[in-house]
C-alpha cells in the first residue's frame, strides 16, 4: 500500500515507447530535432493558440524557478500561498535562481490564497517605496499543495486583481491535469484565458519520466531569449533533448495526461470514500484531484502505521495519502481489508 | 556526414532498455530506489574505491557546475584552461552556481593548460591579500576542449601543484571514457589517485541519453550534504531518480562505457588519417580521443561545405569532427569518396 | 516638531570633530592607520574581551547583511521577527549577500519573538532533510522594531535555544544603546556574555554619521576573512576607513553613546508621558527606548496631521514617534502645547 | 616619502568644513535634505545637461559594480581591460552585483584597450547563441589603471564600436579628474557627449573621504529605480547622505576637484623628470596624471627600499609611485637627495 507520493510511480509504457521511437540516428542538439519540432503543434493544438514559446525541463523545481526568474526581478518579490511548493518543497531555487528575490507568503484555508490576504498585500504595494520589497509577480498553484483546485475563474480573478497592481502571473501546474479533470476547464481557460503570463505544466506526476513545459503566453514571449539563457545556465538545456520531447509528445498525444489523472484522481475518490466511512475520520480538505487529506483517529493511525501504509503526516495534523494513474486496485482492496479491523 | 558532435547521436540501446528494466512499480524517490542502491556498488568497483560519494545528474554544465561550487567559494576564482568548456561553452553556469566566483583563464596548446602558466598563477596566489581574488580551485578537462589527453602522470602533477597551493581540484570528464582509452589509464589512476577531489564523470557524450555522476572523493565527502542542498535549489534532484541510475548502470556494466569509447575514438582516427592523406590537410591538435581538429585548405572547404557535412568552423581556424560510438562505416566510406574528388 | 526617525538627525558635534582630528598626513588605507588600531582597544575595553573581531561599516543594512551571510549559507534560513528590519526595510539585502537564503518569520508582540513559535520553528528544524530550507541562524533585533527591549536574560534564553538546535546567533544592534539604558544591561551582557555569535553594533541611529561596527565573537572570529571578503566585494571596505573609526571612537569615548541614549530615551519617556496623558491615547508597546507607538484617537490624529508633525503611521493602526539625542526641548513645549488644544 | 596611493591621503580641509557645516538639525534622510537638492545643480553645470540622474555612495566598487549591474544581465559579459580595477582590486564585486556575470578581459598596452582586440571582441559577438555568455556592456577607466589617459575621442571612438553592437558603455573614473585635467576634456566631452551611459565619477582619490558618484545618462535614466533598488540592498542608501552630498559639493564648487587632480598631476610629473634623470631609469608608461610607473635598475630598487620610500611593486617588473593633491615639497625634496647617491 503504497500512497506516499505520485513521484514514486513508474512512468507510463506509452512514455518508454516513446523514448525507444526517438531514439534513431543523429538528431540536431538542443531543440532542432523533429520530435521537439513536432511538440510544438501538439502544444498549440491543446492550448488552442500559437501565441505561446516554450521550454521543457526535466525537473518541475527548475521550471518554476526558471519562470519566476523572467517575472520578478532580484529585488522583487513574489506572492504565493504560504504552503506553496516553491516556498516549502524547493529548498530555496526561486531566491537562487531571481538572485535573491523574496516570497511573500500568503495564508488560505486549503492550499488556496484567502482573497482578502491578496488584496491587503496588493493594496499595501508601493514599487515606488525604495526601502521595501515590492510584490513583482503572484504565483497560484493548481492543482494546490492540499489537492484542491482552484476553478479557472477563481484564477482569473486572482490574476485580474495581480494584473491591476502591475505584477506578472505564474501558474504552477505541477498537477495541473489533475486539476483541469477536477473542473472541467481546458487547458486555455485555466492559463492564458484566465490571465496566466507563464505556465508550468508538469507531466512528470502525472505519468512521465521527468518532463515539464514552461509556456510563456503573449507578450511575455519577448522574454524567451532570457528564459533560454537561464536555463542554459542552469543546466537544464539537455543536448539529447528529444527525449524530454518524446515524454511530452507521448502524453499529450490522444489526450493520455488527462486520461491518466482522471484514473488518479478516481482511486483518489475512492480512498477518501473508504477513509471517510471510517468513523472519526473527517477530510482535512475537499478531494479534488488525486490527494487525500484527512485527519485519522489514534487507533486508525496505529493500524496503517503497523501495516507499513506509505503515507505522510503533515504540518496541521492530517495525513497524505496519493493515489497516481497507476495506484494498483490492489493497494485499495488491501486498505479495505485493513479499515475493516479498526 | 554528421561530424557535429557527440551529443547529436542517439543513445545506445542498451541505455533505453535499462530505463524500460526501471520501470515497474513504485519505488522510492531521490535515490531510495533500488537502482540508484546497486550503482553505488558498481561504481566502487569502477573506481577501486568506497571513500566516495556521488550524484546523478542528466546536465554536464550543472554537474560541472555543481562541483565548482563545492570547490570555491562565491569569493574565489577557479583556474582552468581559456578554452574549457566551463569558460566557454556554459553560459556562466560556474559563476551563477558559486554566487559570483571569477574563472582564471591559463594558455597553453591543444587545450592543455601551460605549465609555466599554472605555476605562475600558483605562485601570485596571496589568499591573505583580501583585495584580489584568490585562486581556489583547478578545474582541468580530459579529454580536452580539443580532443588531446591529458596523461594521468600530468594530471597528478598539476594536482599536486594545484593542492601545495591550497587549490582544490577538479576534473571535468565529460569526454572520460575517450580519455581512458587514449591514455590506458584507469578510472582510478584518472581521478582520486591523481589527485582529483570532483570528479564529473560524463556518460552523454558517450552514449546515454543525459546522465553525469559528480564524484566526491575522500576528504571531500564532507562537503556531500552540501551538494545535495545544492542538486536540490537548483532543479537537479528528480524524484524518479532511478531512470539517471538506469542509464548509469546500463553504461558501466560490463565496461559498454569503454566498449563504445573505442569504437569512437577509432573512428576518428580513421577520419583523420583519412583527411591528413590529402595534401594541405594538418592537423591542429593530436587526435588522442574522438575529436578531429584540422586546418583545411580552400579547395576541400569548399568541398564539404557544399556537400553540407556537418562540422564545426573552430577559433583558430581549423575545423572540429567529432565522432561518436555510432558514426556509420557509411559517412566514413562517404566522406572519403568526397575527398577523392579533391 | 519633527520625531520621524533618528536618522534623520545631524551627528553630535564629538563626531565632526573626531573626523577632523584624524584628517593629518597620509595613512594606511583599509584599516592600518593609527585611529583604527586605538579603536579595538576601546572595543576590548567597552566589551570586556579581546576574543573578537571587528570590521567597521557605513551602512546599518549592509552589517546586518554581511553578518548574517557569515551565519547562514545560501541554502539556508534565517529566524527573525516578522517585523525584523532585515525583513522589512532592507529590500532583500540578506538574500542578496548571502546569495539566496530566506528569512522564516516569526511572530510576536512589540516586535519579540514569541517563545512558542520559535521553539516550534527550532523542533520542526530538520537540516538532514534536503528538501527543506533548513534554519542556521537566529536573528534577534534590540531595541525591537517596535521600540521594546529585550532583557538580556531574554536574549540569552533564546540564543541557547538556537544553539541547542545548532543554529548561529546574530544581534541586530542598529539602537543597541537605547536597549543598554532600559535594560541596563552591560554590552558584554548584551552579546557574547548572552551568546550572541555576532553583534552588528549601530552608532549611526544613537548620533554617528554613518558608522556600524560588526563584532565577531570567539569561534566565529575564524569567519573574519571571509567577513573581510565579503565586505570588500560588496564595498564596504572604504579605503579611508580612518574617517569610519574616528567617529566610532567619539562614540564610545568616555561613554558618550550611552549618554546620547539616554538622553533620547528620556526625551521618547517624556512625549509618551504627555501623549498617554491624553484621553484616548493609548501605547501600542511599552516605550522601553527612544521610540514611542501610540493608537491616536481619530481628533488627535486629525491635529498633528494639520500641524506637519512628523511621525509614522506604522502597520496595526498606531503612530511612530521617535526622538534622538538632539531632539529639542522646543518640540516637546510645542506638542504639548498642540495636545492642549485637543 | 609616501607614494603609496592617493587613498592614503587625507580629505582636503574645504571637505571637512562642508561636513561641519551640513551638520546642523534635523534633515530629510535618503536624498531629501538640501544639500544632495543643490548638488543636482552643481552637477548639471558641471556636466552641461539637465539629462541626467545620480545617486551618490561612499564607495568607488560599489560604485562601478553597481553601475554595471544595470548596464549587464546576469547572463552577460562586460568587456574590459585585463588590468581593470574592476577585474584586478574589487574581489569580484562586478560579478556580485550582476549575480554572476563575467568579465572579458581585453589586452592593451598602458592599461588602454587594445582596438584591434576590442574589434575582434564586438564581431565575435552573437547574443543569439545561447551557449555563449554575450558582451552586454563595455566597461573603459580613465585615468587607466596604469596611469595613462585616454583622449575623449578615443573614448568616444571605442562607445561608438560598442553601441553599433548593442553594448552599453561604462566609465570607470577613480581618477577622472586626473585625466581630465591631461586631455583637456570637459566632463561632458569626456562622459555623455562621448557616448558614455554610465559614468562612474570618482572623488574619493581626488581629495574626498569617501564620495563617488554614479551618473545616468540619457536614456539610462530609465534605469534609476533599479539602481536605487540595487544601491538599496547592497548598504549604499545612508541615511544621512547628506555627509556625502557636502563632501561632492566641496570638491565640485569653484572647481576644486580640478584644482587638485591639476597639483596632483604637476607633482607626478615632477616626480618622472626626477627619476627618469637617472641613467638605468625609464618610464613603463607615458604620465598622463598622477601615477608614475617605471623600470628601475637594481641600485636604485635596493637604495629606495633601504630608505622605505612607500610605493608598489607592479605586475611586469615597473614600481608604481602615487601623488596626491597633498604630497608635500618635502616628499619630493627627500628623494631628490635619495637619488643623489645613486
Amino acid at each position: 500500500m503504497d500512497f506516499s507520493s505520485d513521484t514514486a510511480a513508474p512512468a507510463h509504457p506509452a512514455v518508454i515507447e516513446a523514448i525507444a521511437a526517438a531514439n534513431h540516428g543523429n538528431q540536431a542538439s538542443y531543440g532542432g530535432d523533429e520530435t521537439t519540432v513536432r511538440l510544438r503543434g501538439l502544444l498549440a493544438e491543446t492550448f488552442e493558440t500559437d501565441d505561446f514559446d516554450f521550454w521543457i525541463c526535466a525537473s518541475g523545481t527548475a521550471s518554476n524557478a526558471l519562470a519566476l526568474s523572467i517575472l520578478c526581478s532580484s529585488a522583487g518579490a513574489i506572492a504565493c500561498h504560504e504552503e506553496a511548493h516553491i516556498e516549502r518543497d524547493e529548498r530555496g531555487a526561486p531566491e537562487f535562481f531571481t538572485g535573491g528575490a523574496k516570497l511573500r507568503l500568503l495564508p488560505g484555508h486549503g492550499g488556496q490564497i484567502d482573497e482578502t490576504a491578496l488584496r491587503e498585500a496588493l493594496s499595501a504595494n508601493n514599487p515606488e517605496f525604495v526601502h521595501e520589497t515590492p510584490l513583482e509577480a503572484l504565483s497560484l498553484t493548481n492543482l494546490t499543495e492540499c489537492g484542491t483546485a482552484y476553478a479557472p475563474a477563481k484564477v482569473e480573478h486572482f490574476a485580474s486583481l495581480a494584473k491591476a497592481e502591475g505584477l506578472n502571473t505564474h501558474l504552477d501546474g505541477a498537477r495541473l491535469a489533475n486539476a483541469l479533470v477536477a473542473t472541467g476547464a481546458s487547458p486555455a481557460e485555466m492559463s492564458w484565458k484566465a490571465g496566466i503570463d507563464i505556465l508550468t505544466l508538469g507531466l512528470t506526476k502525472t505519468g512521465a519520466i521527468g518532463c515539464e513545459i514552461i509556456l510563456l503566453f503573449g507578450s511575455k514571449r519577448a522574454e524567451f531569449p532570457q528564459l533560454q539563457a537561464r536555463a542554459k545556465r542552469s543546466g537544464h538545456m539537455p543536448p539529447k533533448i528529444r527525449f524530454l520531447a518524446a515524454q511530452a509528445e507521448a502524453m499529450l498525444t490522444d489526450n493520455l495526461w488527462m486520461t491518466l489523472a482522471t484514473k488518479a484522481n478516481q482511486t483518489s475518490r475512492e480512498l477518501a470514500d473508504m477513509l471517510c466511512a471510517k468513523p472519526g475520520v473527517t477530510l482535512a480538505y475537499p478531494v479534488d484531484g488525486n490527494e487525500v487529506f484527512c485527519m485519522l483517529p489514534t487507533e486508525i493511525e496505529a493500524l496503517i502505521t503497523r501495516a507499513g501504509v506509505k503515507c505522510y503526516p503533515w504540518p496541521g495534523g492530517s495525513y497524505r495519502f496519493v493515489c497516481s494513474w497507476t495506484t494498483p486496485a490492489s493497494d485499495l482492496d488491501a486498505m479495505r481489508d485493513l479499515l475493516a479491523k479498526a
